[in-house]
């Protein structure tokens, strides 16, 4: 990732405090670990920033490009209806461009989070401390 | 974990394909990565097995413990309230025991993913993804 990147980490949002959070806690730690990266949050429903909001808090921060990441586990009306339909992204392309600072920035869409070993490893983290827990 | 130990994957569920199949994709590698753990899935709403249906699952199996692992990214109402009541947990307690084949089976409720470094390095990778498809 040579040139200046932004991740926008998606959340579904909440009344209770949890899923803003998780998201927002997720973002601190891709932040931390990935210094070169700007990233920020949005949130669909019921928690600030929205993601028009997560959008403009790139502004001044000189990211030519943007990817919005649902931290969601799994695709369903949220991730393929809902998010594009807020982000102007059409589900075919998955990507646009938006103006910010006067300028152009690409938007890109990835995939949500998904059937991977990472997601394995952790669930059966959660078990182990649960059964050493009990 | 020497005793035999059973882990339900309990997934959200959609009328889409989506989240059933991450939730079993999630499923199959736990029982790939750990033989020695008996893994089962049920789901909330719209998906077979539900989640008894899951619980029934072990039957057979000779596990003597089963630990509940809600896949989500955060606690919200489902894991917080509908969960619980239909295993019969108090959320006080986080545990219960069941009968199956006659024995006494204890049942523990695990913490849902949260905010870790797991989901923090898959939501890159997503991100690293989506940039090099671009």
């Amino acid at each position: 990732m040579s040139e200046k990147i932004g991740i926008l980490a998606l959340g579904h949002g909440s009344k209770h405090p949890h899923n803003k959070e998780v998201v927002t806690g997720v973002a601190e730690l891709i932040a931390k670990k990935y210094r070169d990266i700007v990233v920020r949050t949005g949130f669909m429903n019921m928690n600030k920033p929205t993601m028009k909001e997560g959008l403009e808090a790139f502004r001044g921060t000189g990211v030519s490009t943007i990817i919005a990441v649902p931290i969601f586990l799994a695709h369903g009306v949220h991730t393929m209806e809902d998010i594009p339909q807020i982000l102007g992204i059409s589900r075919d392309s998955r990507k646009t461009t938006i103006k910010l600072d006067g300028r152009d920035v690409k938007l890109i869409y990835s995939e949500p989070l998904g059937a991977d070993e990472l997601v394995a490893e952790l669930a059966f983290k959660r078990a182990k401390e649960a059964l050493s827990s009990d």
